[in-house]
Formats: structure tokens, C-alpha cells, sequence
């Protein structure tokens, strides 16, 4: 096991009802709050309403901005960032999936930061302080909720990158496992799918001695492949609900990953897809991941079989047996769920695996933890994934 | 999965030689400390050197009071409220295992409080505030380091009571893993035999649909079962003082009880044992948790017979007689580890089971969540310990 240092320092707040109270929370930071969301379904099911209400109830003024949109974007973030500023805005509540938190967060940089936030996504500067965030959770998937984690889409120069600091960490978490009944079928899935190479990520490590993260992640894999199916029958049994938003939160918020690297080429490969066509980041995952684990399997079979045999319960004769169908089972799941598996299927044009494969890399010239994979290695994947 | 509000707020430092940088973690709290501890050893190894030269390096003051006793004694803790009240004190530093950082977190709630700090523990009073406490641990498996329990011993009364506050939660806990070299192998096994009736006290749970902390305890569980023998075997393995060091803190950190509710009865119940008798309290949890499982299994078989075949791989034709298997599988892990299972074996006295069982149930008159345990039923259970 590696060192480490980690502070989960987020109030989970989770149950029925409880965005209701969330002015009692906000009320712990601040008493001028930038509430920032995406879809109508938030006014139309009257949660706003509520929300606001709430707000009033604890003396909090707020500013709404809405139009946040999948693979969300960095005008808007400049847009928050003015209205921050113009109205002395000191907190930021983020209302929906990782979309709005994203994008809160980045507001939450870029308030605080003199230059164009973009730098922060580049890594042309490092973020010294940010505003505080708040989330209200009506998405599971991300696990933004809890993480340090914002990935913002500059869609000027088609480019969708990410940062990692504990600054934008959210103070708080409102997760009312009731959201989950208006999510549509198709974001459910890939929210599952979301959840599902979170948890993959991090179990594709070259960390030697981590039995325990190893267990913790394939306990948190066979909840979701339990789970998961039956909340698709059933989308609005809370129980199925709870269980599902809570698997999305804690494969992303950094319990799983103490001590050990975790891989994230195919995350970076992904990005590249959705920057460029706009495709839902789980229902790309659905597609990347399973042709990166054909492409990397040798790289470690003994992971590969071990995940196989505890997690899908395959049993083989050899581990390059097992492995094989460890993953054609995670290819089974994804379909179940009534993703595609290729990029041909979800009608993603297959002509720019060149340009995807070296944006990927960036300056480093290649991605991922568990195998480095360089701009030909992409290209082969991209190409099993067609 | 019921509603639950948590905040992971300890800040972790996990790794070789990190309590060589204990000033630059306090010095974010603090100019002035107790420096709490027990054990010669840190003495005699020259840790409490180190630490005393990185706090000095930080430039911060400090006193230090040692003598924390296994069952710490709630004279000591009268008498840190003391000195941090004279000296001007606003942090404690604890050093050491659960006995040393439970001292701590009551001098931290007594010396804001003008009464008597016992009436926390008796349920007399609520603490309102505390100082704030830093933890450097030596002895992994009381998982104190990131819990909200502190249990203190009121040697003058015989009683060992304990209180759950998120004031106390340790702002920090430096874990180094190579300070699980020098534990006596006693001390040691204790350790692993307490983190693993942790995990059971969560897992025991008449909370249903918690499918995800099932999974995760399990993990848990298996990890321990796995790590817990080759650690006996060679206890300066970095690695696996790595491994259990971590199961030991996520066990009683609050991750794996979330959104569910835990028995304790049985630690209760060994409370009083070690209250009259001063045992080891891993040691007592040996015995007493094999004796309860016996008594209360039949109030959910599934429950068993799931632990016993996910966790100990136990097929067997019927649930009665997988949890039965499974039960004894618990008393050879504990023998394995050089453990007694029975109160004879102990050297513990049989004769005041009444006095225990009436102590045990307090004022509620009952213990546990799993099965509500009364006097009688407590009697019992300690019958079959005998």
C-alpha cells in the first residue's frame, strides 16, 4: 500500500425529504448563495420551489443560474464567475447530476482567481482558494458530490478537461434517495455505467498489497451489478434508489483509492469522444471501457481473472479463460441496461480516432496508470471499440 | 437503508515515517498541546523524541502527561482537564492505541465542561463543545483515530462507559504502519480479534436493504480473515501492518454503518467483564462474541448463514447448519490467534454474572439492536462463555 493522505469532508446528508432542509445547511456558510442547475424537470417537479423555500425559511438571498447541459460548458462557467462577483456571492448550491456540480465548482475557482479559470483545466496555474460548494443530488452517477474532481468542456476549441483539489470538495451533500424516480430510463443507465468504471479505474492498479481497497471495490461492484438491474425493473423502489445512490458516491469519493494508483486512460479517452460528438460520458464508458480492458488484459491476467472469478463468479479453467469472460460479462451488463458497446451502434463517426488518440495524451504523450497507453495504443483500442 | 447524516472530518496521514511531521498537522490547530500517551515503549524507541522535536520545529509548546492505562481511568483524565485549564491548553495530542486516544477525547470534552466530565458518559449531560484532538497511533484496532467514541473507565465505581459525539471526532490521525512492529503479540492479537467484532457489531443489523454495507463489510471481514494470520506470522511485514492498520480504522470509522443500525450488545456486555476483571478488552470481545452468536441466531438465520458462506465459505445443506459452522469458524480464527474463547480459560471469575448482566443493561434495561438482550438473557449468554 502506498502512502496517503485523505480527509472526506463532506456532510452526507441522505434520506427521504431532505432537500427541504437545505437552508439550514447553507445557513453554516453563507447568507448569499448562487444556486446552479440544468434541467426543467428541477421546476417542473417543484424541487426548486422548494428549495428556494427553504432558503427563505433561513434568511439566505440567492441568484439562479440555469442552462447547465451535459458535458458542461465553460461559458456558462464564465457566466457564474461574473454573477459571483457582481452580487458578492460567497457559495455556490449545486442542484442536479455531475453536470451542475462540475460546473459549480469550476465556478467556485474561478470567482476566486484573476485570470481565465481554463488555466486551472490545463494546468497552466494552480487554484490557491475557492468559493464553498453545496450539492443537492438529483443524479447519481458522477460521484461529484463528494469529489475533488470538476471536468468542464471548453466548446470553443473542443476540448473537455479536468482538475483534482481538495479545495472543491463540497461541504455538503443533500442525497434523497426519492430523486432517483424522474431520472429517464436512458441517464439512468448511464449513471450505472458511470458508477460501474469508477469503481473499475480504481481496480486496474500496478499497487501491489492492496487486499482490502481490492475487496472494498468488488463489494462495491457486486452491490451495483445486484442492484442495478433490479432498479432498472423498478425505478421509483426506494430502496433500490438508496442503494444505487450511495454506490455512485462512494465509488467516486476516494474511500477506494487510499493507497493505491488508479488508471483513468479510458475516462481520458472517452472525453475525447464526448468533446467532440456530445454523447452522455456513461454511455460512452459503456463503449471505451470494455474494448480498453481487451486491448490492457495481459498487462496483469491475474487482476483480470481475480476480477472475473470474485466479482462475475466465473469460474475456468485458466485465468486467460476467466478473464475473457470476465470481460465479455461487463460487455452483457452494459447491454442489459440497453447501452451500446461500439462506437458504430451509438452512431459515433469512426474517422478521427488520430486527432482523439494524441489530444488524449495531451503534453505527457500518453495515458493511463495500470499500462501506459501512447497515441497507437489508442487508436488500436478506439479501433476494437468500433 | 435508513436516513443518516455523516462527515468523515478526520484528516488522514497514512505511511513510513509520517509522525516525523506531526508539528506541520497541529501547528494548523494549535501553538500549545497535552501530549497524552501510555507506554514506555515510546520512550524507550525514541517516537516521543521525534514527535517533541517536530512540534518544536513548528514552534509549538507543549506538556505532557503519560501513564493512559489499557481501560483508561477517569482519575487520569481529571487530571489532564487540570493541566490543560492551568497551561492555557486548546489541543490534545494522543499517542498511542484506542486506551490513550479515549483518554484524550475526554480531557478534550471535560475542560469545556464546568461540571463533572463523567456526567457525558452516564448520560447526565450533553457535551456542547471540546478541545480539539490529534492522534498519532501505535496500536491499530480500536479504531478511535476516526470514530466519535470515547470509553472511559470510573475505577472509584467499576463502571466502563462510553460516549459518541461528533465534537471528538480527531481532526487528524498519523498512521504509520511500521509502528506495528514493536506491539507484543498479545496486544497485537487483541487488535485483530477487536476490528473484527467491529465489523460484526456493524454487519449484525436488523436494518434491511443495505445490500452495499453488507458487501463492504464483508470485504472488510475477508481482508482481516486473510491479512490477520500472515500478520501474526510476520509482524514486520510493511504491508501487511499496512493492510490492518487500515481495515482496523475503516472498521469503526462510521463508513460501514451508514444509512443501518449496529448491535453492540456484545461489547457492552464485555465492558463489565473488563470493568471488574481489567482484561484486554480485544481479548474479552474473544470470548463474548462467539457466546452471543450462539444465543441470538436463530433471531435471523439468513444473517448467518449469509456471513458464514460469503465470508467463510461455508456450503452447506442448510442455513442452521451454515451459521453453526460459521460460528465455529469465528472461535478458531480467534484460537488461531492465540486467543482464549471461554472465561475459564481466561482466568476470569464466574460467580458474579448477575452483578455484570444488571450493570451491563443500565438504566434502558436492555441492550442490543440485533436482539434485545435483558438480564436474564445476558446470563445466558455469559453461561455459554463460561
Amino acid at each position: 500500500m502506498q502512502n496517503f493522505e485523505s480527509k472526506l469532508g463532506t456532510r452526507v446528508v441522505f434520506g427521504k425529504g431532505k432537500e427541504n432542509e437545505v437552508g439550514k445547511y447553507v445557513a453554516e456558510h453563507s447568507n448569499k448563495v448562487l444556486i446552479h442547475y440544468g434541467g426543467d424537470y428541477l421546476k417542473e417537479y417543484g424541487i426548486l420551489d422548494r428549495l428556494t423555500q427553504s432558503l427563505e425559511e433561513n434568511s439566505i438571498d440567492y441568484i439562479i443560474l440555469d442552462s447547465v447541459v451535459p458535458n458542461p460548458r465553460l461559458s456558462l462557467v464564465k457566466k457564474g464567475i461574473s454573477i459571483c462577483r457582481e452580487q458578492d456571492i460567497d457559495f455556490i448550491l449545486a442542484v442536479g447530476g455531475g453536470s451542475a456540480i462540475d460546473s459549480s465548482k469550476a465556478i467556485a475557482l474561478g470567482v476566486k482567481y484573476d485570470k481565465d479559470v481554463w488555466d486551472f483545466y490545463t494546468g497552466k496555474a494552480e487554484p490557491k482558494e475557492a468559493l464553498k460548494v453545496g450539492v443537492v443530488l438529483t443524479i447519481p452517477g458522477s460521484g461529484s458530490e463528494m469529489s475533488e474532481s470538476s471536468i468542464i468542456t471548453n466548446e470553443e476549441e473542443n476540448l473537455k478537461y479536468g482538475i483534482d483539489t481538495e479545495l472543491i470538495v463540497p461541504e455538503f451533500a443533500i442525497l434523497n434517495p426519492e430523486m432517483c424516480y424522474t431520472i429517464p430510463p436512458y441517464l439512468l443507465s448511464c449513471g450505472i455505467a458511470d458508477t460501474l468504471t469508477h469503481l473499475f479505474e480504481r481496480y486496474f492498479t500496478p499497487t501491489k498489497n492492496v487486499v482490502i481497497t481490492d475487496y472494498l471495490i468488488e463489494g462495491a461492484m457486486k452491490a451495483l451489478l445486484e442492484i442495478g438491474p433490479k432498479l432498472k425493473k423498478e425505478p421509483t423502489n426506494y430502496d433500490y434508489c438508496a442503494e444505487f445512490m450511495w454506490i455512485a458516491t462512494i465509488a467516486h469519493n476516494g474511500s477506494m483509492d487510499v493507497g493505491r494508483v488508479s488508471d483513468w486512460a479510458s475516462h481520458r479517452i472517452e472525453h475525447e469522444i464526448s468533446a467532440l460528438y456530445d454523447i452522455t460520458h456513461g454511455a460512452g464508458m459503456a463503449i471505451v471501457y470494455p474494448a480498453w480492458m481487451k486491448y490492457v488484459k495481459n498487462q496483469d491476467i491475474d487482476r483480470f481473472s481475480q476480477l472475473a472469478t470474485r466479482v462475475f463468479g466465473v469460474i475456468h479453467s485458466s485465468k486467460e479463460e476467466a478473464s475473457h469472460i470476465g470481460i465479455q460479462k461487463v460487455e452483457e451488463f452494459f447491454r442489459a441496461l440497453g447501452l451500446k458497446t461500439t462506437l458504430t451502434e451509438a452512431d459515433v463517426p469512426i474517422d478521427k480516432f488520430e486527432i482523439m488518440a494524441k489530444k488524449a495524451v495531451g503534453e505527457a504523450g500518453f495515458i493511463g496508470k495500470f499500462k501506459k497507453l501512447y497515441p497507437k495504443d489508442i487508436i488500436e483500442i478506439l479501433n476494437i471499440a468500433k
